[in-house]
C-alpha cells in the first residue's frame, strides 16, 4: 500500500483508527474457547465490527507466538482474512524485530513475503543494515521505534548528548536518512503527546504510529493537537480498550460501540483540520 | 540451567562454543530437499556432528519464521531433540524481542515455558519493562543488546552523553541494576574486541555472548585476551562459519571439523587461563 492509498481510506472512512489485536488467549470470551481455533474466530468477530471505522489492524506477534505453531495459523488466517475481505485496510505486523542485515533478510521475507503484511515495526538499536533490508520492499513500510508509550521509554530514549540532542531525536534524524516517508514510519506513544511538535519539526511528512491511547493513558485530542500534518500522519491505535471491551457473548457488539465512538472523535477532528468536509 | 552448572559444561568440555542454527532453508545441502523437513534434519546432523565440542546451541528465530508454520515446527523439533538428548546444552533462542510488558510477557511465554529455551536475546530500546518479565523465570537468563557486531552499531550504541559515556555503557551500567549475573548476560560483538576490557570494568561478573567470530571477522584470541574472567564469561558464537562450511553430502563431517578445530584453540586458551587443567 502506498501513502496516498493509506490517506484515501482514511478520508473515506473519515477516521485514523488502528485495532491492535493483541489477542490473549486467557482474555477471550469463554464460549470461543470451545471452537477450533479460538483465536481467530476472535479477531474475525472484532474485524467484522470494527473494520468500517478502522484504517489499520496490528496483531502483536507476541500473543501468537505465546500459541506456538497453533498461534501462527492463527496469524496466517487472520492476515488472509483481512486481505480477502479488507483489501484496503492497512496490516502493521508488531513484531519488533531487527537483527544483522542477512537475518533482517530474512524477518523482511517472513513479514512481507509470506504473510503480505503492509509494515513491521523494528527496534532501531542496530542500526541501518538491521532496518534497509525491510526497505527494499516496494510499497511496504517500516514502522521505527522512536519514543515508545511506556515506562521503560525513559531509561534510554532520552539518553542526551552534548548538543542537547536526544537518542530518539538522533534515532529520528539518522535513520530518515535512510528511506523517505513513502517507506519509514515512526512509532511515537501517546503518552509523549507534549513532545510531538518536536519531532514533527524533525519528520514533518512521516506517518506516526501511536499507541498508548485508551488503557496506556493517552490522549487522542493532545496527539492530534501536536501532530497531526497536512496528510493526518498518524495512525492511532488502540487494542485492550476495543477488543477487550466486553468478554462476554456481545464482545464484538461492543468493540464496535467503542471503535465507533473513536471514529467520531477523530471524525471531529479531521473536520476541524480541514482534513475532510 | 544455572550459571554454575554452565560453567561446570564449559569445564567438561573444554569449550566455550556456542554454535548458530541460523539453518537458511536456501542453502541446505540439496540432497535434504526432499525430505519431509529439510531443516529439521539439516539441524539433527549439525547437532550430532558437534555437540561434544558445543556448550550451547543458538537458533537464529529469522531463519525458522521466515518458513512461517513449518519453520516453527522445525524450531519446535530442534528444540526438543537438543533437550532430550544433549540435556547439559545451554539453549538460546536468537530472537532479540523486546516490547512493553504485558507483551514481552507473553514472549517470556513463548521462549520460556513453551519452548523451554534456557535464555533468549533482547532488545534494550524500549527498557525495564520490556526486559523484567524474563527475569521472572528461575535458572533463565535473558541477554540483552550491549554492543553488536554489525555496521551498524556505530549509528546508535556509541551516541555519547556529556560524561563521554555511550550508550552501550549507559545499557550496561542501567540493567545490571535489573537482576545480576545468574540471570542476566550481554551481547557484544567479536568486532568490538578492543571494547571488551572497557565493558568487563562495567559488568565482570556477566557471561558475554559474543557473535562475529568466523564470517564477521572476529578474532577468537582477542575477545579471549580482553573479556575472559575467573569462569571464562564468554560464550563465542559460530554460525555460518561451521554449518555452513560444507553444503555437500559431507557437510556434518565438515561442520564437526570446525567445531573441532575451534573448540582445540579454545581448549588452549582456558589452559592458559588456568580455568581448565
Amino acid at each position: 500500500m502506498t501513502k496516498q492509498e493509506l490517506f484515501n481510506q482514511l478520508v473515506t472512512k473519515k477516521s485514523f483508527l488502528c485495532v491492535g489485536l493483541d489477542s490473549d488467549y486467557n482474555k477471550l470470551p469463554k464460549h470461543l474457547l470451545n471452537l477450533s481455533d479460538p483465536i481467530f474466530e476472535f479477531n474475525k468477530n472484532i474485524i467484522d465490527a470494527t473494520a468500517q471505522y478502522t484504517i489499520a489492524y496490528k496483531p502483536n506477534l507476541a500473543f501468537y507466538e505465546s500459541n506456538g505453531i497453533s498461534g501462527w495459523q492463527s496469524l496466517e488466517k487472520t492476515v488472509k482474512y483481512i486481505k480477502e475481505k479488507y483489501p484496503e485496510i492497512f496490516l502493521i505486523a508488531d513484531a519488533k524485530r531487527g537483527d544483522i542485515g542477512n537475518t533482517s533478510k530474512m524477518y523482511a521475507k517472513a513479514f512481507f513475503e509470506n504473510l503480505n503484511f503492509d509494515a513491521i515495526t523494528v527496534a532501531p538499536y542496530m542500526g541501518e543494515d538491521s532496518v534497509t533490508p525491510f526497505l527494499a520492499y516496494p510499497n511496504k513500510f517500516v514502522i521505527i521505534l522512536a519514543l515508545t508509550s511506556n515506562k521503560g521509554a525513559n531509561d534510554f530514549q532520552f539518553f542526551t548528548n552534548e548538543n542537547n540532542e536526544r537518542l530518539y531525536e538522533k534515532v529520528l534524524k539518522t535513520s530518515k536518512t535512510w528511506g523517505n516517508s513513502d517507506n519509514i514510519m515512526y512509532v511515537v506513544g501517546a503518552t509523549q503527546a507534549q513532545m510531538l511538535s518536536e519531532i514533527r519539526k524533525i519528520v514533518p511528512n512521516h506517518f506516526l504510529l501511536v499507541p498508548g491511547v485508551g488503557a496506556q493513558g493517552g490522549s487522542l485530542q493532545e496527539v492530534s493537537k501536536y501532530g497531526i500534518n497536512s496528510e493526518c500522519g498518524l495512525i492511532v491505535n488502540s487494542s485492550r480498550g476495543i477488543i477487550f471491551a466486553d468478554t462476554t457473548a456481545d464482545f464484538a457488539v461492543k468493540a464496535e460501540f467503542e471503535a465507533k465512538k473513536i471514529q467520531q472523535e477523530m471524525e471531529e477532528i479531521l473536520l476541524k483540520n480541514s482534513l475532510i468536509k
